[in-house]
């Protein structure tokens, strides 16, 4: 089994960027990702992120129904505690179905501050039980059996055969396509000691990494798969996705230049790496380097040999290969989608070479599973 | 001023048709108006309807982004209990601006019994208050200032400059396209007393009837004038929205031998006559008809000839100068969409002609305003 690759679209637009850029932009990558062969196109979900700002990846998602062929969406994550759980599961449902099953869902309590606020939180404690009432109200949901439940934060229910005894009702069918079961849920972790590797692991949801460097993948990977073993079950390389910057060029150097005036390369300087310095996202990567520096001190080149893969088809190659070796291997490589609208062209190029040149080739333990 | 036409696309599909069935087809029809020369394009939100089943009518609106030119389209109507209402307010705000303001807003309390159920209600008594704290909290967040309200059902709230002093926020710009002014809100009427007539006027909402005769019809538009007058507001005709069902051939026979072959027949057939008896909505066409006869005994031949607009373009032209002289006339006809995949081509000509052929020529009273 060879190693897939994927695409997020965080978006990581600058701010100036236009809802209507943003969304125009998204339907070009999910074709080019199409075409090229990528197997997962997933979508962010914030609020009020200025650099993160697709609200609605449902939009993104509907959009690309007839403009793609074989690529898979999810939105990653539906946050649960801004949602109406019952909306929310009967829209999947029927989006998985509009989707004819090119559709997996990620879910996430959705802890930034700003969002939070946004929907009346004084504090950010209470969204991991929300998330949790949300997911048991959606399962129900999703079973389509009579019931009527309100609890502490939610109430849905469903429509029974005895609703409207006056006439009959005929209940839309908007459970996910195929079956609960042939739904796929993952979720995302960024730092070394995410709580959602073992959240995933309780519930047979596939695990997401944002790359930290090896401690924190090696962590990611053992936490999820004790999780799953604590329930009995099978934890595969196949499922773990891992999630990374990627630049490909004809030759390492042309890589870094185009790299270094990319809006990749801006996404961090006016954005991530402030993030990441305070929240210590740098810690284990820097370690990896064997580099004796601070976070703030991180900066473009070190960027382009540690951060990013960056480089040659071969160079990547060997990079991920590399990893691989030391953390174990995994099942989908995903690229990190970046700003590239005032010179699209070596972006394209770059995540084309990524899925035709680079991942197919790369040699990765692990993966023989029954 | 001429008289405008659109569509509503409840969307009146059998439950034998897939979700991606109508969703295609909803993207066809969708494109064939926007060629003709419809102006607005309205998509219902339900959850539980198999008649009626597109819970999501933003999938379409952005699916239709980049496939029509002219066209507004609006969910109509969004079930403000449904949904959390800052979550709403975003992507409202979001989705126009994807559609550069080809857009305006539906909004309703969603009282179908199965929707209500399938979200935990009981009864359907909650339902409008929900509703008015739900546009309170949206109007906030549109507003854009920093505030937390946490209501009786709902909460939300918009982040400030200080929300995190550690690190500069950008918010990110989802207000309405071109302000909260610009964004046109407009509300359904169906049963002759219906309340959202002047719950619209009190609110400057634009009122749109569900067509049930001229009595109905006459009290709609009362209510509503009378409403807007009570708040110092000029009630134009031009705001005012009809919705008909529409079948126009090159000879009335002709109309009436593929309207009784349509999706539209047998919509009334197997679902709406039910509906339509039960609810005493035929009672004012029947009164109009001047026929002595019983809900129950509407038949096909009546439909053909009182509720639907059926005919030659010239005999449909007559029927529309007739009924706005009675009622005082409208500034847009809504030409309310039936399933026809198995037999697209009939219906499809019908669609293009009634915007071509019929509303273009209709002598229309009152549109002369300032």
């Amino acid at each position: 089994m060879a190693m897939q690759c994927g695409v997020f679209m965080t978006p990581y637009n600058p701010p100036s960027r236009t809802p209507r850029q943003v969304f125009d932009w998204a339907l070009d990558i999910a074709r080019i990702c199409d075409e090229a062969g990528y197997v997962d196109f997933m979508i962010g979900e914030h609020y009020t992120l200025g650099w993160e700002n697709i609200p609605m990846p449902e939009a993104i998602i509907a959009a690309c129904a007839q403009t793609t062929k074989s690529i898979r969406f999810a939105p990653m994550a539906h946050l649960l505690p801004y949602h109406d759980p019952a909306t929310l599961a009967i829209r999947i449902g029927w989006l998985s179905q509009v989707m004819e099953g090119r559709y997996f869902l990620g879910v996430a309590p959705g802890g930034h501050h700003t969002d939070a606020i946004l929907h009346g939180f004084d504090n950010i404690f209470e969204l991991p039980p929300r998330q949790l009432e949300a997911l048991h109200l959606m399962e129900r949901v999703w079973e389509g059996k009579p019931f009527l439940e309100k609890g502490k934060y939610f109430q849905a229910g469903f429509p029974g055969p005895d609703t409207m005894p006056e006439y009959d009702v005929i209940v839309a069918d908007n459970g996910p396509y195929g079956g609960r079961d042939k739904l796929e849920i993952a979720v995302t972790g960024l730092s070394m000691s995410s709580s959602s590797m073992k959240f995933a692991g309780e519930r047979d949801y596939s695990p997401i990494s944002f790359f930290g460097g090896t401690p924190q993948m090696k962590a990611h990977w053992n936490t999820w798969a004790d999780a799953m073993a604590s329930m009995g079950r099978v934890a595969e390389r196949s499922r773990y996705r891992v999630c990374r910057d990627v630049f490909i060029a004809d030759t390492d150097a042309e890589a870094k230049r185009l790299f270094l005036k990319s809006g990749m390369a801006q996404t961090w300087a006016k954005y991530l790496k402030e993030i990441y310095v305070k929240f210590g996202l740098f810690d284990g990567i820097i370690h990896d380097s064997g580099m004796d520096i601070t976070p703030a001190q991180v900066d473009a080149d070190f960027l382009a040999e540690h951060v990013v893969l960056c480089g040659s088809p071969e160079t990547v190659i060997e990079k991920l290969e590399k990893l691989a070796d030391q953390v174990g291997g995994w099942g989908q490589i995903v690229a990190n989608q970046h700003d590239s609208l005032d010179d699209p062209k070596p972006w394209e190029e770059s995540l084309r070479r990524f899925a035709t040149e680079v991942c197919p080739k790369v040699r990765m333990p692990n993966l023989e599973t029954a």
